[in-house]
């Protein structure tokens, strides 16, 4: 199993804190030493960076908890490889452009007997989870030639798609083209959504306490995702299997819970 | 202008030494203050590093100097903006997916009245050579439909494509797909091969001596391809208007001269 997190903020903010939690898993307080990735958008465009190093051990992943990237949105992934070798070609986050816009996807389970189906994204590593990547962009763009006319237009396809992964294994999945991140929850998922500043923040992992104030600056919505809460003092809402939630912005615009 | 730097090489090999020259002219030494990355290919994936700051104050920059990444593809482009704003989706080097692979490019020049050809593949930024990458990968997949048996047959078609680039302005190439180095020489782009250990090498832009058995290993074949020569001591081969290189493992394996 490997871990996610995902933000959606109002404005550009800095995950630094978020994601200096989440490396200490890849080594630290969890098994996750099979590389790592983090994928932030800035106008329209990416900034990415991953290794096959462990996080807790990657000077790369060093420079990007130091470093405060403002970001509106960002998806990042440490691996415990099951299906694939370690290797860059398999780390996630996977990326691809389609209508113009850089497409981004982590995955969290496994699908033990998932075929790629041939088409025109093709996967350049051997995980699952790139092939289950390059079926969805398959099928998106042969739905719709020119682009959907409104992004919710792909929530139900995006949504139908995570389903029939969930069937075939775990498939807890972050999507992003810039503008929405699409959250699938199958069966291990957490989601906050902080509204206001907030004092002081104790990092679950490191047992450090942060001044959100000079994080975030003035107020602002961010939400975050998460395979494990990263935190002790925020409220972090567990997502049901079958969940789906769709940020915009830092606020939840399309929501699917299951029956 | 911006300033281009491609390596090819027989084993995984670290551009540090190079790198360091070429981010002196990101704000130093050189009017590039307009962003630049770095892409390197490690067993059929990419590691990428980009920033809209100048390289030569750029934090990112600095770890990528400092820290020795073994490769033995890189291309890397350092910007003075023409076309296209200062921005994360206007810095090269561009990279698509194509059959499988990671295709990485990267342009010096300017093409005034350049156009995008509607097709798959479409341009995140505005840039004229982000649009020449789309126009040249729509060209390739149009014509091997299931990829091609052999690179070789894809070196013609390649360089009919900088040819009528280069009828429309000035088109100074890098591109790879993780296998071959293919240069396109326009009017300014030096290239020199080492075949063996040399002792030390000084470092134009900063006046530094490296000793290269520390940063190559054993005998190694490298070429290395740049806007302007980046060392003192080396030999370096200015190409000529018209010419193109591929290299494969650092020797070059096609090599057309113009008429």
């Amino acid at each position: 199993m490997c871990e996610l997190l995902g933000m959606s903020a109002s404005v550009p903010t800095d995950i630094c804190f978020s994601f200096t939690g989440l490396t200490e898993r890849g080594g630290v307080t969890g098994p996750h030493t099979d590389g790592w990735g983090i994928v932030f958008y800035e106008d329209g465009g990416t900034r990415e960076f991953r290794d096959w190093l462990p996080s807790s051990r990657s000077r790369i992943a060093e420079l990007v908890k130091q470093y405060p990237i403002h970001s509106r949105i960002v998806i990042s992934h440490i691996r415990q490889a099951n299906v694939g070798a370690v290797s860059l070609v398999n780390t996630h986050p996977f990326t691809r452009e389609l209508w113009g816009k850089p497409w981004t996807f982590a995955h969290n389970g496994q699908m033990k007997e998932y075929q790629y189906l041939p088409g025109g994204f093709q996967p350049i590593g051997t995980t699952d989870s790139e092939a289950a990547f390059c079926n969805l962009l398959n099928r998106i763009r042969a739905s719709f030639v020119q682009g959907p006319t409104a992004c919710r237009e792909l929530w139900p396809m995006i949504l139908a798609f995570c389903q029939e992964c969930q069937s075939e294994g775990v498939f807890n999945m972050l999507l992003s083209q810039g503008d929405f991140l699409f959250c699938f929850c199958s069966n291990n998922l957490y989601r906050y959504t902080r509204r206001t500043r907030q004092q002081k923040e104790l990092l679950k992992d490191v047992q450090m306490e942060v001044d959100l104030n000079g994080i975030t600056g003035h107020c602002t919505t961010v939400s975050v995702v998460a395979t494990q809460p990263l935190t002790e003092s925020e409220l972090w809402q567990k997502m049901q299997p079958g969940e789906a939630v769709v940020f915009k912005d830092g606020d939840i615009v399309w929501h699917h819970l299951p029956d």
